[in-house]
């Protein structure tokens, strides 16, 4: 019944001796509770964020739908396992290419240790996230039945600069995607960037209610751009985004995330040049 | 010709053995070029800026006016030394109030020393720069013929926590702003915050800018707010809104200043939550 996603980009992926989530066939999808407190943490931001009536609906529809935590044998075949029970995102669709971007300028939440600071700086400063304000960590792209999917190892992408980044956006709404020497074509880029409810435009809806709401600030959480590669005269929507990984989310205290925020702002900018170009 | 201004609230004061900014009576400021090359930044900043036709004249308008840079008598009287010429934008006005906002969660830039990012690193942290986006340097309100003003001292701005934060931008539009026991009345807030020339509106004309300008990231540089007490039923405007200290201005790359503009947007939810109540 359960079975091992092969879609992930980032975060701990089911290996031997390591638990990564699993998926079942009615479109859910089981994230283990991670160690160190973070599985707790992120387990009471799902439950209190269900229930938090000051989050508006077109809002509360940028996250996964939260079904509850249950127990169930872990993808190592170690045992029983809390999981977190949320909405697939992804495994529903047909070839879907996908994108997770670290939001963010610095990653570590104000109370945490300095140790943990100290290895998140280190972290941040050797990625693109102290300079663009949010970071590619994980991503890839369906070209075709024949080329399949291109997906970048993960040393590869933690290596990008600024200019890997804008290459990267480009290729990942281009039909020649998976040609590595040739100039990504954005082919898709009006499909999936532009358009009443493309990237941009749910990005912006986003960015409406970073500029007000003092609730939640959301450390080391991500953007995930999930979208099916449709042929260019069909019509429908096709594009999601989900905020994803609540492990570090934390009271806002009356301020805006200006954090999120800010690199919410780079990353528009990002999308809105190539829609311009 | 020369003196010492008495209206400064950050920055490098006059005394004995420190060169300190001077006003001459025809409305210029003279800035005293920094040490440690700062001076050289800020004066290379101010040529290139006044001849880059890329800035709009709505945001050009932001920026003290440059006259160039001239050699007088220093204020410690050690000689000549060169300074800075620019408009003065506060000994011109009737009983100023003004406060000093340095922007950004950080105020190192990215190609600075180890040492100099632990230096910024540790000052900042002590500040309410990473929670809050920016932190208040230093302002003095004018109350009214007898009761001056209250200028703190820089110790106590320095300790300024979120709520002190915005206790302080209440009181610096109250006419009982010297009143420390008080609740701040907010008695200018419309006035002042509020209105097509406020500091609310000027704002959000540099929150635009900030949005899509990727020319210059501005580490380090404050936003001064000017004002005069008017009587309310004047409506002439008086507000005036500058950026200064630009001996940390660096070279965008094609990346907006999510530093600076996430800061703003923060300022900006501060100043609307206090015209809202």
């Amino acid at each position: 019944m359960f079975q091992i996603p092969d879609h992930q980009v980032a975060g701990h992926k089911a290996s031997k001796g390591i638990i990564g989530p699993l998926i079942d066939n009615s479109g859910r999808f089981y994230k283990p509770l991670q160690s160190n407190n973070r599985g707790s943490k992120e387990e009471s931001f799902y439950k209190k964020f269900s229930s938090n009536t000051e989050i508006p609906n077109h809002i509360r529809k940028f996250f996964p739908t939260y079904y509850g935590t249950q127990h169930i044998e872990a993808s190592d075949g170690s045992g029983q396992h809390p999981h977190l029970v949320l909405e697939d995102i992804v495994s529903v669709r047909t070839n879907p290419s996908l994108m997770d971007i670290k939001m963010g300028s610095r990653t570590w939440y104000p109370t945490a240790s300095q140790a943990y600071i100290v290895k998140c700086f280190k972290k941040d400063s050797e990625s693109t996230s102290p300079n663009l304000g949010f970071r590619i960590s994980g991503f890839r792209v369906y070209g075709n039945e024949d080329s399949g999917y291109w997906k970048p190892e993960r040393n590869y992408v933690a290596g990008f600069d600024t200019n890997d980044v804008r290459i990267a956006l480009r290729r990942f709404v281009s039909s020649n995607s998976n040609d590595l020497d040739g100039e990504s074509d954005c082919a898709f880029a009006q499909n999936v960037y532009g358009g009443p409810n493309g990237v941009l435009a749910q990005l912006l809806m986003l960015k409406k209610w970073f500029e007000d709401q003092t609730l939640l600030h959301f450390y080391s959480c991500s953007i995930l751009m999930v979208y099916e590669k449709i042929k260019p005269n069909e019509d429908r929507s096709c594009v999601t985004i989900k905020l994803i990984d609540f492990a570090h989310v934390v009271d806002g205290q009356g301020v805006i995330d200006h954090n999120f925020l800010g690199g919410l702002c780079s990353l528009i900018k990002f999308v809105s040049e190539i829609l311009d170009n």
